[in-house]
């Protein structure tokens, strides 16, 4: 892919300027017009040392509206990065909806520097890129705009250009270093950008031995493919149709075959038994929480489950146990606008928790299968897309070390009308019961078979479901005590 | 204050329970009202070792509402903490309006452990506790309700408490040789109580070795502060009233007095000056930002000015100097939702630079005695106390070693119809002109006089301004890489 590229490519100074004050007029259309589209654009500068990538991204920044447009520079990772999943200082650099960001240095960078470098194997470096390109499928779905620049260098017109950058001042401390490993650096890019060359997210060589023409190649690909964007954007609105389900909804689904169904809802506590459980559990899970600090071990712990079910007094059944130094319990409500602007994983994955801390969801990303499915919030393309989309983050945080565990609160429809009745008589519980509960109560039949999905395709080896019997909420709160307990046990 | 205390309070279970469910119905009240009434409320949890901190917190954390308040325990600092200002982390963790925070260790645990452990000197005790005065003053005139809680204990009931703490495994690393220095910790801690004992944020100090007496002792201190300010919220929005001015605005200022009057803008340099001295410059800025990286030095760069006043192309002529890893432009617009939920300089904060990087502002918080002055945005009281605080936060970034600078870029009014002019005749530049644009034009005199007060007001030997003679763009653009080549050399 990048050979082929060598081409002797120059532009003329005349020709240059001749072509530019039309192109920025158009380039800076598109991008007023991105405002009121609303999907986001990221743009990723790579290739070879010294092609010009740092002068490429100040013509972007003078071409584009600064005010739309942000550039995020990736370089030594900060201690809050390298204690979070690879991908977290990426999420965090995300452009919002309507937004560019031009990315110097990006999720390519790591594993291809580590593979010249010898630093990591063949099979790890696939590995790598096929992360790579589900990150960026994941993100193109979400109508992202991903436009991908590689720019590249003859041999000899690298050196020629160190040369030239040293003699400036202008000189990164490692190029010299890279140079003498140009063809192995060739070869591998040449291979992560094959691998990586998708419809969701194709690359762009261009040939960056002229100035000018690796400039004006790039403001007419980033304007070829701003304007397309834009006009399948404007006809989407125009034409918006129901997508097929992905996932069939079958509401005559029989009870027996749900895994809902198995949970032994009878199960229960006496009150002696609560009391010594409650406290032999929370002994033993204070002592492993502080274990897991001290061995920088984290937890993510997502607490999902039928309004009423008990899913916030189980969670203060773990926190009492735990130093508040330790956890940091985040509710789920409606988006903040910041939080609107990105991918829906991106509210989450702020959150997550640095080493050797804890982060309880209640509620979490399964709203999206949940709620956003059931209500109709989303569309079916969208949710039927999350599954995967979630077990490719959980497994992100396992991979990192995370220890992740998952939580569906279960009762029956009738415990649940006897709880909103006494919410509704006791004072200081008013609070908890809305019409909105009501309303969902009716739709079970619905959530039930969402829930069933839910757990029979995001429970992972690495990010188990525990589905909890909470008719009794003495039963449920030592259960969820003694599966983290065990978990503990068995991660330390 | 904090001897006074040791009164030996305790309560009953019986009576405890007899108070409670009074007490959280209408602190769930109180809760739900602050919804509406669109304060942040600041809770401090702080006191000695084993005085029951953490079952405060959790006990907080179960009568509140949980999706509306949050806890941040603070703990060691990470190193994009470290890197920056000491406030940094706690202005990352302030509630937004509407909302609870919940902060166990706060600002005052750093300057009282350093100064028991006797890492600083009383000097510095005191400095760090103006600050802290200053700080949560201005919190305060934001409308924040700070409730600080001090957790007491005699030196016999600590005694007792940590060894009850050890038996249950739940005893924190340092609390024994803390124990050691309970004389001196308490009458450090009580220095600090004094000082910091305000009107916008007094001390309540709880005796805290019942722990039935001290949750409700501090559950009623709550409710009441929660109370009485939503009631002071409530008669202020039936009541608005115009403050009075707090800087007189007089447009009659004679022109000759005034700090702008003074700039000479018949400054200019001919085409072959400016490419030489721009290449001089920028070669010098581009070493000189290389070695500040290299000595971890950050700066900050405010650039303010008339509308076409060329701050856009003198930003670029700066940051084309720079490697873009170096740097991060910041252009300042419409806050997004969670920064309007926050104090003013809480969106300013969030971008400050980690050691050795450069954040540049397109506009600042400057605004607040700018815009927001002349437009009536903000009340006189806000904009009037607004130079304090300004000048309290660019302290604190030069306390830190960042190198701070901020142009005023000035041209005439008639350069600037000149220029408004031609921007509506460029195809690629019409987007840069606006309605606001001539609207703001009109208001010519009253921004005079805000920016000659603004600069007399905030310009300091460790945040100067230079007021930069923009007429002529080329010798603008010099002047600002001088000024800053010279800083740069002075600083490094």
């Amino acid at each position: 892919m990048l050979a082929a590229s060598e081409l002797g490519h120059t532009l003329t100074q005349k020709r240059y300027d001749a072509a530019l004050p039309k192109l920025r007029a158009r380039l800076l259309q598109a991008h007023f017009a991105l405002r009121s589209q609303k999907f986001p654009v990221i743009v990723i500068v790579s290739g070879a040392d010294g092609a010009g990538k740092g002068d490429l991204v100040h013509r972007l920044n003078e071409w584009l509206d600064p005010r739309g447009v942000a550039t995020h520079a990736f370089w030594e990772a900060s201690d809050e990065e390298r204690e979070r999943p690879f991908y977290w200082r990426f999420w965090r650099a995300l452009p919002g909806r309507g937004r560019i960001g031009i990315l110097f240095g990006s999720w390519y960078t790591e594993p291809i520097i580590r593979r010249v470098l010898g630093k990591s194997k063949g099979r790890q470096f696939d590995g790598a890129l096929d992360r790579i390109v589900a990150f960026e499928k994941m993100l193109a779905a979400d109508g992202a705009l991903i436009v991908k620049l590689w720019l590249h260098l003859s041999k000899a017109a690298q050196k020629k250009r160190l040369k030239k950058l040293e003699k400036e001042g202008r000189i990164a401390p490692d190029d010299w270093k890279h140079y003498k490993l140009y063809n192995r650096f060739t070869k591998i890019s040449d291979r992560a950008l094959r691998h990586t060359h998708t419809d969701a997210a194709p690359w762009h060589v261009i040939e960056a031995t002229d100035r000018r023409y690796r400039e004006l190649a790039v403001g007419k690909i980033l304007l070829t493919e701003l304007t397309r964007r834009l006009e399948q954007a404007a006809a989407k609105h125009a034409n918006k149709t129901t997508l097929p389900l992905l996932t069939p909804t079958s509401p005559a689904r029989k009870k027996t075959s749900s895994l809902l169904g198995h949970v032994d809802l009878t199960q229960s506590l006496t009150d002696a038994e609560y009391a010594k459980a409650l406290e032999t559990q929370q002994t033993k899970l204070s002592k492993l929480a502080w274990a897991a600090h001290t061995k920088q071990r984290s937890m993510v712990l997502v607490f999902e489950g039928w309004d009423a079910a008990g899913k916030g007094s189980a969670i203060r059944r773990v926190t009492q146990a735990m130093d508040p130094r330790l956890y940091r319990v985040v509710g789920i409500a409606a988006p903040t606008d910041e939080e609107r602007a990105q991918h829906y994983l991106w509210r989450f994955w702020r959150h997550l928790p640095r080493a050797g801390f804890t982060t309880i969801f209640d509620r979490s990303w399964y709203g999206r299968v949940l709620v956003e499915r059931v209500e109709g919030f989303a569309p079916a393309a969208d949710w039927g897309r999350a599954y995967d989309e979630i077990n490719d983050f959980e497994a992100q945080m396992a991979g990192h070390g995370i220890i992740v565990n998952k939580f569906w609160v279960h009762i029956s429809p009738q415990e649940q009308l006897k709880r909103f009745q006494e919410r509704q008589r006791v004072d200081y519980k008013q609070y908890k019961i809305t019409d909105e509960d009501w309303r969902n109560r009716e739709k079970w039949p619905s959530y039930a078979v969402a829930v069933d999905d839910m757990v029979t395709r995001t429970s992972t080896e690495f990010a188990p479901w525990t589905l909890v019997a909470g008719n009794d909420k003495k039963f449920a709160r030592v259960q969820i005590l003694k599966t983290l307990v065990h978990r503990l046990e068995a991660e330390l």
